[in-house]
């Protein structure tokens, strides 16, 4: 087992990553001297595979966990899954010693976590992400958050998790594109921050795709890392956490504007990070061999580089980027790259830009007039 | 004006307590370096008063504010209000460096502060609170929230404003049964934490009823001092802050058995007050002159301090008390005091105790058998 610790004074906790890990997933929390109850949030198809093992655990170390199912997918992330959520916990009576076991992918993650925050004023929580992209991003960083009809995560709380258990093993039961999703992610953080990672990930292509445990355990573990170095230096994004964003300011337009669901999160973001790297090349110095490394890898992982996008749809990415919270005084903010591994964030990006390269990831079949 | 800072670290901030600082408001805003767009979120009764004046002072600082009414009263201090704010923010664009103006009383404050705390994971806000209930108590601290159907209170954040602003001018338009119910409140400080202050209001309570601004500055600051003093040594409630809820245990528990709006807050907490009162000479030693000198002011505002209660309202009283956030392992703590002045919590207090003071509050005329 890898620990990773997640350094922010008396709200720091660790990371662990490994094999079997939910079944010491009571143990841990007892370690923690958690409160007697505890209810675990997950939704339907997760609690299928790991929702007896992870309650086994809990009662197998004397606590007494109450289980609240919501239905799978982006949808469950609203306020009325929310307030679902409340009154279930004050039906069993959960006080401010309770706590709040997370078991899922980043939905369920940012659901349960914003619950924890705001529940009595926030109680304990522990994440137990069950996606790749749960592990390496949204269970680490203490963002939790819902949507409202007008975008994605525009409600929500900086709120830290007591605990985080990656366990390598639920990533067997994820299908196929869910999981191929979460590489988008992995890649993010070599572009964003480790050159060697990002080169260590073109070395592995293959044994990712598999789930290969060995490759996935240094890779998960040095992911969280990141985030966590990261997140410690500055834990409300004021600043650097920004760079995290890598990709996402096009990627959530295109999430959001396309209604959700229809791209996964990761899809979404291969997407915006292909894009983020043209704008890097015309704008901060991106060399365009490291642009073709970038676009390369999503290729090799099977990821999306093309979007077909009709006039409408521009429309509703540019709209939707101007609520965007990276979004400042009007102006439309992004994460560029000088080279892979080195990124600056802050950059304004004037409109024509994005234009050209919204154009530019069109689909060449099907490009007007070909 | 009078100046009261709340020592918080970085999220320390001032109240001004004073006549005529609503029309400050805008330039104090400006000072605090807060963002170009704002919100004003008011109730239905407030706006009439005080929205043109708040409006046109954030206007003359150059703000952009928009202005969001709900409902009067706490009704609106609940979930689905709180999405609408949400909405409404977003279609107007509200960003991370907006901020939300808090113009109202309790509800009014602990809604809108939760919704700052929580859109885009929070943004600044100010207090403007217009109420003796707001000025003393709920607008400072950080105590954000809304109600379950379960009980009050339950979900919230701990959340600080930039600035509150006290304008004992606001105070004028309350109406009468409101304004007294403030008075509770500002007996509690005496209680539990300020002889003087309590031998004060004793020489006081004609101008008191009476609105007199002078006296009015002198108490409403130093309420303000006092619950800064303790929240600053206990921001999020997990020690000294208790003391704060004398009297709250029972007087939520009333509160809410009544269904919300039967007795306004500071009544509710004015017979819980009594009650607690009556605990302390049992269990800790308060002497019973003292426990005649609280329910003698009390009494002189003409605050409640008997109330009819059937076998069923008690029953409802005990169980909103066992949800009660002050709560711990199913054991039902109190505040005592054991003289004014000087309070103790985390006392446990057994329900027979209970029972017998909830007899000796009932009316004396309507006993049964009289």
């Amino acid at each position: 087992m890898r620990t990773v610790k997640v350094p922010l004074g008396d709200r720091s906790y660790v990371i662990q990553v490994g094999n079997q890990l939910l079944a010491t997933l009571g143990h841990d929390c007892q370690k923690l001297k958690l409160g007697g109850r505890c209810a675990v949030i997950t939704d339907a198809n997760v609690v299928k595979h790991h929702g007896a093992p992870a309650l086994k655990a809990l009662k197998a170390a004397d606590f007494d966990p109450i289980l609240i199912t919501v239905a799978a997918g982006e949808t469950s992330k609203r306020m009325a899954v929310v307030e679902q959520c409340y009154d279930q916990l004050a039906a069993h009576r959960l006080e401010r010693k309770s706590f709040i076991v997370a078991l899922g992918g980043g939905v369920v993650g940012d659901l349960a976590g914003f619950v924890a925050a705001t529940y009595l004023r926030g109680i304990p929580f522990v994440q137990v992400p069950t996606t790749l992209l749960a592990q390496v991003d949204s269970s680490v960083g203490g963002k939790t958050g819902v949507n409202l009809r007008a975008g994605k995560n525009l409600v929500g709380a900086f709120y830290q998790p007591r605990l985080v258990l990656c366990d390598l093993d639920t990533l067997k039961t994820l299908p196929d594109r869910e999981y191929i999703s979460g590489l988008a992610e992995v890649v993010k953080y070599g572009i964003i921050y480790d050159a060697s990672l990002f080169r260590r990930l073109e070395r592995n292509t293959r044994p990712l795709v598999e789930r290969d445990s060995r490759v996935l355990a240094e890779v998960v573990a040095r992911c969280c890392q990141i985030k966590a170095d990261v997140v410690g230096q500055d834990e409300t994004e004021s600043g650097l956490r920004a760079i995290l964003n890598f990709g996402h300011t096009i990627g959530h337009a295109i999430e959001n504007s396309s209604g959700y669901g229809t791209y996964l999160h990761g899809e979404a973001i291969s997407l915006g990070q292909a894009a983020a790297a043209r704008l890097s090349r015309e704008l901060s110095g991106l060399p365009a061999d490291e642009v073709g490394r970038i676009e390369n890898l999503f290729g090799q992982f099977g990821l999306p580089l093309k979007i077909r996008l009709s006039a409408s749809a521009r429309k509703k990415i540019f709209t939707a980027m101007t609520l965007d919270k990276k979004v400042s005084d009007g102006e439309i903010k992004f994460v560029l790259a000088h080279q892979i591994g080195q990124v600056a964030w802050g950059k304004n990006v004037p409109p024509a830009a994005i234009n050209r390269v919204l154009d530019e990831i069109q689909p060449a079949a099907k490009r007007p007039g070909s």
